[in-house]
């Protein structure tokens, strides 16, 4: 984790009484309030925050109702916390004020295998619930590169992706039901057990993706599918980027649909390599593919991805003998992302998606902002949705590319909308992407969204300057 | 159809400045006032409406904006109708006004088969649609009963599910971007063409089955997955209901995943068989499966399906042979709705939901419902989803069945809920089911769900009295 810029943006005093009675609710030992405690809440995975003045953990959902209570009596903002992973300072103050930690509702409530789902509470780590499910021939797709770190509350906060969004698409597909907490203290549950539900609005789907500012989530129930009985996993290697982008158009024109297409470039892979202290792959640039299905089908699937990239002309595909292999070449991509950070350089990272079939063309974005600001770009990601990490690598001690960066931030971001693609696939928008929302979202749809913020969240203490570009946040008034 | 019973809930006197104003704004030709006219738009399948002081039928979003200007204006309440086929009264006024039908706006605007998506306007029939993607070899799954007669607007407003939601989920899983006109008349466009997106809140996924109240969907981007391709189908046939049910629940546990799993209880396949003027089945229940996906895996799949019929007791089991017999087999289905009104009775349809594996359960309650209120049952549905259609057939003429029908269907309400299920799974709520909202959903999730609702709709002109039950729906201010 590098260094936090501790930056209070506007500092807060919490009232005494406030802080009493948090004290009196909670215990003691769970309202933090020392100095280095505090600032390990002060950052996420994008390593820029303010540490709060107070953190809380509470344990239960009635605990987590109290709290909110207190924070909207006395309009004190409230920031939830899960795993500290995100890339976009979704779950860090920036005004001080509370930070709630969902670190002891940890618990996997309940894996119904005759109804196909799993409750379970918002601390349970990704992987830890992915496991428990496979144990018992039970599936649970979404797979975030930080599955092993992040926790599923802040998935469903953010609606978290991975490489397996291409067939199964990402986690808001899985939400049935939740239990929540309004910012004005009320226990609300959503949804059902039933896979199929029209009552009324759905709250559920609209509190996914929502970046905690609508409101606490506290209980999740998640559907489940079969486990796959097989999988197999291909590697192909390019002597380029383009020829790799080629071969991912293929896949999509030949309709064939794996589990995964994920795509490593020349950069990507070289900062890989380094971190693993190992040659990875012969080319310049990487296709990870992932079938899964019956035996039969999958057998079917890899063969059509093989030829398919032969034909796009790969350098060397290489199919994973065995689950070690295999697990190797998952580790590989999902250490990109560290990987591209231990080079030294500052890595901002974005995450935009364009259409599937607009890859070709969002490459050719990247190379015009190499060109137009003369910056570093390394790119690997999710080449089947059209989701690329797309990272511009910044010699931190330099004001001058640190400015470029920036321009060219709001440049990719303009050409990626102009392709009718999206500024976030993955991330969402936290406070860092705050600034760009109007590039793609209209005056008129960023008021509504507000005015739905405000339906659940009258006093906006609920993770302000979240989301909305500043100047317009909804503010606690 | 059966006869409309037109009963004006509220009268409106439109302001003659206001018919004024839409007359020269559409052309007195789309402005229809003459009562037989009136009459065509006072019901839709649920057959109990009342009919519109004014008919409004633009071409064009820009027309439509103007239309809710108006109306929001002169505070005029405001109903979007498409094709008419919903259950629950969702596109029928209660209290006249404006009736503004889709009907104009019927044309496939694009079917990209770079990026995998196609755009309709609303009023494209959905099986139009269907045939049209799958002549390039794409697929668009959510299948309603309607899908010959219902469009695609009103499959969004509703969220339609129907057979293959059992593998492929319901309409909102297609959804991925909408471009529609607030109740203010703002155009608003949500969502974009990438699969992936997480820029603010999910306001597409909030529409989509929103029926109506928050506003008026005007264009649809849907997303299209590759036409699998090999299909099997089979017709099993059951001793009863119990053995059918015993058969479904062997398919989960086997954790088959078919593309459709649908079950006709006895009395629904004597009424399809009378229907059809022919023998359908050999028992007193009937499972149809479907299978889809890669030759191989078809072949494997539906082995398994036959297996565990024969294992659960199936009396026969046919394959369809060629896709005559495969569409035979499914018009069966698909005409079971039909066949139950063309019986006589008056068919109150529920489409109730409980989780996965507790459809035993559920068919333990309609057989108390039997017994406790002494009314005919006939059930049919999506088996695997967990969601039946529930009939209650009852002698029209009958005040007496009548008065128990309505009190069994506020308790099968109650023990469908109670099984953690909910009381609509496709439907949706419309006014038919108003009343019960409070069953399922907590005075705090409704009242959440009425400030959301405001937050689209500030004076409630738009879809008035639907959803919300009756005495705290957002009115006409």
């Amino acid at each position: 984790m590098p260094a936090v810029i501790v930056e209070r943006f506007i500092p807060v005093n919490l009232p005494e009484l406030f802080v009493s009675r948090l004290r009196d609710q909670l215990g003691a030992a769970y309202v933090l309030d020392a100095t280095p405690a505090l600032a390990l809440y002060a950052a996420d995975a994008l390593g820029i925050g303010s540490p709060p003045d107070l953190v809380v953990i509470p344990a239960s959902t009635t605990a987590i109702a109290q709290v909110a209570r207190l924070c909207h009596e006395h309009r004190v903002p409230l920031v939830v916390r899960g795993a500290g992973t995100g890339y976009t300072g979704g779950a860090v103050p920036t005004r001080g004020g509370v930070v709630l930690s969902m670190e002891r509702l940890n618990r996997i409530v309940e894996i119904d295998e005759v109804n196909l789902l799993a409750v379970v509470e918002p601390h349970v780590i990704t992987a830890d619930l992915q496991r428990a499910v496979e144990a018992v021939g039970l599936f649970y797709p979404p797979d975030p590169a930080s599955l092993e770190t992040s926790s599923l509350g802040g998935n469903v906060a953010e609606c978290a992706g991975g490489p397996r969004a291409f067939k199964y698409g990402t986690t808001k597909r899985y939400v049935l039901a939740l239990e929540a907490v309004l910012p004005t203290g009320e226990i609300v549950r959503t949804g059902s057990k039933a896979v199929k539900n029209v009552v009324g609005y759905d709250l559920t789907q609209l509190l996914v993706g929502s970046e905690g500012t609508l409101a606490i989530i506290t209980r999740i129930t998640l559907r489940l599918i079969p486990k796959p009985p097989a999988r197999a996993t291909l590697c192909a290697s390019f002597s380029g980027v383009k020829a790799a982008v080629d071969a991912v158009t293929a896949l999509l024109e030949r309709r064939v649909v794996p589990a995964a297409i994920e795509l490593i470039d020349a950069d990507s892979l070289r900062a890989a390599e380094a971190y693993a202290g190992r040659s990875v792959a012969a080319g310049d640039a990487l296709l990870i593919v992932e079938c899964d299905g019956t035996p039969a089908a999958v057998e079917e699937e890899i063969g059509r991805v093989e030829a398919a990239c032969r034909n796009a002309g790969a350098v060397e595909v290489t199919r994973a003998a065995s689950d070690a292999e295999r697990d190797d070449l998952w580790a590989v991509r999902r250490q990109v992302s560290l990987a591209l950070r231990a080079t030294g350089l500052l890595k901002i990272n974005h995450d935009v998606v364009v259409p599937r079939g607009r890859v070709p063309q969002l490459f050719a974005v990247v190379d015009e902002l190499r060109r137009e600001f003369n910056i570093k770009i390394a790119s690997f990601g999710h080449a089947g949705d059209g989701n690329m990490h797309v990272n511009l690598m910044i010699d931190r001690h330099s004001e001058d590319e640190r400015v470029r960066a920036k321009a060219a931030e709001r440049v990719l971001f303009e050409r990626v909308v102009a392709l009718e693609g999206s500024i976030s696939g993955e991330h969402g928008i936290g406070f860092a992407k705050a600034p760009y929302l109007g590039i793609e979202l209209s005056p008129e749809v960023i008021a509504l969204m507000q005015r739905v913020k405000a339906a659940f969240d009258p006093h906006g203490i609920l993770n302000p300057a979240k989301i909305f570009p500043p100047g317009r946040a909804t503010d606690p008034s």
